[in-house]
C-alpha cells in the first residue's frame, strides 16, 4: 500500500542574475522532484532561465514557473500595493517567458507557484488570488497551481477548475487555525532537521499537523518547500526525500501524471 | 490581375510604458495590417501588452513580437556588444511573454520582428541574426520572421526555412547597393509623402527602387514599416493604403494566410 | 503689511524618461517657486535630471529632490514594504544623484520632497518618516523638508532641528482632524479652480480651512503643490499665483532666504 | 630614500546587489589602498553602498566612484553605443549618489575610476573620455581620475587640469606600443602571482615593462589594480603589497594627500 501515499518535493530554482550566483541548483536537483523556475522579475535572466530549465529537464524534474513582484533588489520579498489587474498581467508576462524556454528545449509546463510577496499576498487577499489562478488559466490551464495549504490562492484555483497543489513548509511551525506561524515569532522555525521531516511525514501520511497551542490540525498536503541555499540544504533534500521512501511515501511532482 | 500584387503594412504598437504614453495605436491600427508589440525590454509593460494585444485583436491586425535590448531609457535605440547567445535568449524570452498575451485573449501569434538597435545589428551580422532566427524557430517555427530586405536576418530565417518578409521603409532612399542611406546623410529621408508612397508603389509592382545615385535598384518588398508617432502618422498610414489599393495592390499581413 | 503673508507653489517636475514626455516642464516654470525634481526610480533619467535643473535655475526656481520608490513601472504610486534604513538609503543615494547635477550647474539645492507613495507612508509612519529626515539631515542639514501639512515627516524634520515647509493641496478637501479626505471619497477633489484657490488663500491667510464636515480646522501652509500636467495645469498655476498676489501674498520659495 | 616610490593599490568593491553577494570586501580592504565602490548602474545598490562606504571609511581607503553603463544584467560589461552627453551625464548621476553616502558617513570622497566597458571605451575614445572628465570637473574637480596609463581618458583629465592616476593590471601583459594585449591573445594574462607583482615592482621602480614582443617600454604607473574576487584575490593582494613594501615603495592612495 506504499503507493497511496505520494508527495512532491519542490525547490525555488534559477535565482541567479547575471554576474550573481544564487543557490546550488545542480546539487539539488537529484533530490527534488519540481522546480519552481524565477522569471526574471524578482530574480532570473533569460540566460539563467535556459540554463536551469536545461538542468530541470536532464534531471527529469517538473518545471513550474515561479513569477514574483518587479522587485529586482527586493528579490521579491517586499510586499507591493499591486492591483489584482496588475498581478494578473504580471504573471501572464512571466508564465509566457518561461514557457517559451521550455518549449525551445523540448519540455513541457507543470505548473506555476508565485515567490515570496506575491505568493504571501495571494494567501490571504481573495482578489489576487483570484487574479493569479486566471492568468494561469487563460494562458495554460492544464498547469497545477501551488499554493500554500488552504489559502486563498488555492481556493481560487479550485474554483476555476484548476489543478492545485496545496503546499507546506518543512521548516516551519502552524498555528491552531492552520495557518504558519508568522516569522517575527521566536518559534516560527523548526531548526532541528530530523522534528522537520517527521512534521513532514506525518502530514503525509496522517494529513495532522501538531499546532504551536498544543492540538493537531488536519493538513493536507501535496507539495513540501525545499529550500535551495544555506549550508545544510542538499543534506537536507536527500534526508527527507530517503525518510519520505522508507516511510512508503512515494516522491513525485504533484499530479503527475494528470489525473484530468 | 489586381490580386497579383499583395503588400503588408506594418508598425511598432504598444510602446507606452506604466504612466507614459507614446503612439498613437488606437488610431493608426485601422490602417495596417501587422502590428510589431513591444515586450518589455526597450518599451512595453504587461498592462501595455495586453491593452495592445487586445486592440490589435479588435483590429483584426496580425499580431508580431518586437523584442528590444535591454535598455529602457535608450528605448533600445542603442547598439549593445551582446553575444549571439544573449541575443537568442532575449528573443525567446520576450516572444514568449508577448504569447502568452496573446494566448490569454484567444488570439493567434503572427510574427516576429526585432525593434531598433537589435534590428539593425541582426541586419549585418550573421552570428546575430542565426540566433535570433534559431530562437524564433525553436519557440514557433510557424511565425513569419520579419527582417530588413536583404539583410543577414532574412538569410539566416530562410536557411532555417522559416517564412520571412523583407521589409522596407516608406521614408528612407536606398543607395546602389540596396541598403538604405544612412540617416546621417542629408538625403537619407524622403519628406514628401507622395514621393514616399510612390516609391512603395513601385517597389511593390515593378520590384525596383531608384537608388540615390541614379540607378534602378532590384528590392523585394513583403511589408513596408509604417510610423506610429509623429504628427502626420495617421494622415500617412491612411493615405498609403488608399493609393495602393487603388493602385490594385491587396493590402494584408505578410504570407497571410500561411501558405505552407 | 503685504510682506507678512508669503506662500511657496512648488510642482513635480522632471518627470520624464528616455523617449518618454511627461508634463509641461517649461510652460509652468514661470508660475512656481519650488521645482521637485525626479531623481531616477519612479521616474527621471540622468538627461532629464540636467535638463530640468537648467530650466528650474533658468526660472530661479528653488530646486528640491523628489526622490521615489525603486518602481518605474508604477510610477512610485504603489506602496511596498521598505524598512525605514531601505527608505533612507535610496532617499541619500536620489538626493546625491540630484545634488551633483545642481553642483555641475552652478546652483545650490533647496529642499526635499518625497514623491508618491513614500510620501504618503512617511506622513502617517513615523519610523518611516525619522529615517528620511535622517537621511536629508546627514547629506545636506541645510534643506529643506517639505511634507504633508501636520504629517509625520513634518515631526521628524522638527526633531531633528530641520528646516521644514508644510504642504497643502489646492484641489483637495480637508477632515475634521486635518488629514486630507481620502481619494476614494466622492467629495475629495475640488473641481472647480476657484474655490481651490479661494480654500488656498483663506489657508495662507487664516490659517484655516473648512473641513467637509463643517467647521474650519487649523492649517498651516507654507507650499501649495501644483500639479503639473493635465489640461488646465498652466492656467491654474498662472490664475492662483495672480490672485495670491492680488491678495498681498507674496509668491517664493519656503523659508528662502534661510533664516537660520 | 624608500619614500620616493610609491603606488597605489586600488579595488573594485561593493559589487553586491540586494539578496547577491559578489566579492570579498571585508578580507581584501586591509591590504588595498584605495576603494572603487560600484554606483548602483552595473552593480551595487543603495543598502550595499552605504555599508561599503562604512567598511572603506573603518579600514581608512580612499574612497572612489565607479560608476558603469547601465546593464546590471551584462555586469557593465558589454560596450553600449552611449552618446558623450549619455556618459557625462550617467557619470554626474552615479558620482552624486555615492557622494552622498560618502558625506552621510563623515568621509570624504578621493577619486573616480569608470568601470568595465564604460573604462575600456573611455580609454580608446577621446569624445566619451573627455565627456567623463568633464563630469567629475564640474561635480567636483578635487577627486583624482583613475584611468588606463597613457589612454585617453588620463589625456582628458590632464587637458582639464585634473589631478590623474595612470592605473596598470597587475595580472596582464603589455604590447610594444603600451596598450594591454587583448583579452582574446592567449598571452593576455600573466597567471604566476610571482611574474606578475615582479612586473609591477619594475614598472613602480624602474617605470619600464617588458611587452611582450620583447623589448622595454615605458609605462607611468600610479594606481594597480587588484581583483577583489577569485579564489586568490585576498591571499595575492597581501602578497603584492608586502612585496611592494619590501622593494621600498611606500604603497598609499595615488595623489593622497593632495598637493594641488
Amino acid at each position: 500500500m506504499s503507493a497511496s501515499f505520494t508527495v512532491d518535493l519542490n525547490c525555488d530554482l534559477g535565482e541567479s542574475f547575471g554576474a550573481y550566483q544564487l543557490g546550488t541548483d545542480e546539487a539539488i536537483l537529484p533530490y527534488v522532484t519540481s522546480a519552481n523556475i524565477a522569471c526574471g522579475f524578482h530574480a532570473g535572466d533569460p540566460a539563467v532561465m535556459k540554463r536551469t530549465v536545461r538542468l530541470a529537464l536532464q534531471h527529469d524534474v517538473a518545471i513550474g514557473a515561479h513569477p514574483g513582484l518587479p522587485d529586482l533588489v527586493g528579490f521579491g520579498r517586499r510586499e507591493m500595493a499591486v492591483s489584482a489587474e496588475e498581478a494578473h498581467d504580471m504573471v501572464v508576462y512571466q508564465l509566457g517567458a518561461l514557457e517559451a524556454f521550455v518549449r525551445a528545449e523540448g519540455g513541457r509546463m507543470h505548473h506555476l507557484k508565485p515567490h515570496g510577496a506575491l505568493y504571501n499576498m495571494a494567501a490571504v487577499n481573495a482578489a489576487l488570488a483570484e487574479a493569479i489562478a486566471e492568468a494561469m488559466y487563460r494562458v495554460n490551464p492544464e498547469l497545477v497551481l501551488y499554493g500554500l495549504a488552504g489559502s486563498e490562492l488555492i481556493r481560487a484555483g479550485e474554483k476555476l477548475g484548476l489543478r492545485t497543489a496545496h503546499e507546506v513548509f518543512a521548516d516551519r511551525t502552524y498555528q491552531q487555525n492552520g495557518t504558519l506561524t508568522p516569522r517575527r515569532q521566536p518559534d516560527a522555525l523548526i531548526t532541528d532537521p530530523q522534528l522537520a521531516i517527521r512534521q513532514v511525514v506525518r502530514m503525509v501520511k496522517e494529513g495532522k499537523v501538531r499546532a504551536q497551542q498544543g492540538p493537531d490540525v488536519a493538513m493536507k498536503v501535496d507539495t513540501v518547500c525545499i529550500h535551495g541555499d544555506g549550508a545544510h540544504a542538499v543534506a537536507f533534500a536527500q534526508q527527507i526525500r530517503q525518510v519520505l521512501q522508507q516511510e512508503g511515501v512515494q516522491v513525485r511532482a504533484a499530479q503527475y501524471p494528470a489525473t484530468v
